[in-house]
């Protein structure tokens, strides 16, 4: 069998299960981070995402923006668990007729967004390799109170986005601001369920959650904000890299925030139970259950 | 210009003088690892390495020897550093063809290390990519007063080695042990001047030293222990990966080490002014200036 069949969340499954993890684990891998105990009030969160040349951006886009998706995906993990970024390491691989200039650029992109959400890039490394390929290790801190994690949905919970979604490919996917300061807004003033930064797809994330959490849930395809990009409510759905927040809330804290008035963060459905599985409720009001599918990394 | 004329270590030197750093950090880019205020009385050290198919390894090799390199190298900064290693980051870039037994194997082999070590294998990020490519980013701890740097180095302090050096190439690069212990017991025992791990070379790697520490050497070639499988001195002066500890003690603390007796370590030369450069007394006494050279990254 070969990782093409398996998929990357199958591989990740088939492995996880053989890993030790000591005490001070509070939560490994398969969430946007993992979390380990620092201090008496906070956590450690560590993410890594790799970016490919071919796959996360081609060799025609701009290397500042290449640098910066680099680390902003990361941050986005972050996000995803209200936490705050700290220390930045780098890895990249490069061809070696990569002219100095481009280096710059990329490194230029990447140091404007850590300055602006103040990381430290504290180190890396280079390598020589046939294309471009940049892996960005992140290390945050939360309130314990705080951390978000992908297992904290219940049935009853409001199942809510920030921003818009589809078409991310057609711009979006470089220049997205990651929702660093709305998740810390939330997690300052709500108990967030369940959070999750949208990568993969708003299902295939969504599917995640419910995994995590063991529930199920109806989206309303009509409640999904779709972006100027999107072409069609599929391409919402499906497509991935938006970075946007999915999260949950229990009925009384969705009732707070919808009361706040903040536009941003629009409900899309709910939470049920496991046994109703995870359907979406058409504009005709037609409820089919939904396959989840999205970026497939293999 | 392209990165190749530059080279690794010009490209870290005309990266890392644009980076903000807060004044948490303690020591950023440029050492084996970058150390972080973490509490009263340790600092967190953070390390990552990229291995890339066709440099660090071939497609040939057994992936369980792979698995246990990518994990190993890192593991070798933390002990230049004189650190505890705690939490892994695995970031993988892999070809969709690739048998999922293979996976396990690469697998494996992290895991064999890490069990071994105590880290935590806490979360990673799989990528298509047409060469197997592994990046391990590392988090340790260390004592404040135990952190080995590559600046503490002093005129009249002894260069020592551990282990043997050359030929690493033919099974070594594969197969090392991480001086953990070692630097554990050096740290627990002596006031440690600077330490580094011998990755690129031992006279580049020595060159790194002198650079931070801003002063020369002189060394001994008939001092240097050669590996069984060391061609010649050249082998053991420049292929690299060795990854065997080089650091420096006071003239006191040498004597000290000296008379434990331990064989793993050996003086190979001593640490003079930076106006007497770095230079190699051959074994019929003729002394010549070293230029530095080593593997290269581009």
């Amino acid at each position: 069998m070969r990782v093409s069949e398996l998929g990357e969340f199958g591989l990740i499954r088939r492995l996880k299960t053989s890993i030790n993890l000591d005490s001070s684990v509070v939560r490994g891998p398969g969430d946007d981070c993992a979390a380990v105990k620092f201090n008496r009030s906070k956590y450690l969160l560590f993410t890594c995402d790799m970016l490919v040349e071919g796959v996360d951006f081609t060799g025609k886009d701009n290397p500042y923006l290449i640098g910066r998706k680099a680390l902003a995906v990361s941050l986005s993990d972050i996000a995803a668990c209200a936490g705050i970024p700290r220390y930045a390491l780098v890895s990249v691989g490069l061809p070696r007729s990569t002219r100095l200039e481009y280096v710059d650029k990329l490194h230029q992109g990447m140091r404007g967004l850590a300055r602006r959400y103040g990381v430290n890039l504290v180190g890396g490394d280079f390598s020589r390799s046939a294309k471009l390929t940049i892996d960005v290790s992140l290390t945050g801190e939360v309130e314990k109170r705080k951390l978000a994690l992908r297992s904290g949905s219940k049935v009853g919970d409001i199942i809510f986005v920030s921003g818009t979604f589809g078409g991310s490919i057609r711009g979006k996917h470089l220049r997205f601001t990651p929702r660093l300061k709305e998740a810390r807004w939330l997690a300052d003033n709500f108990k967030v369920g369940a959070m999750i930064d949208v990568s993969d797809g708003l299902m295939q994330d969504l599917s995640h959650i419910l995994e995590s959490s063991r529930v199920g849930a109806v989206v309303y395809a009509g409640a999904i904000p779709l972006s100027p990009e999107a072409r069609n409510l599929n391409d919402a759905l499906y497509s991935g890299e938006d970075f946007e927040l999915l999260f949950t809330l229990s009925a009384a804290e969705a009732r707070r925030l919808v009361r706040k008035g903040n536009k941003l963060f629009r409900p899309i459905g709910r939470i049920v139970l496991p046994s109703a599985g995870f359907s979406l409720v058409a504009e005709n009001g037609c409820e089919k259950p939904v396959k989840p599918g999205g970026f497939r990394h293999f």
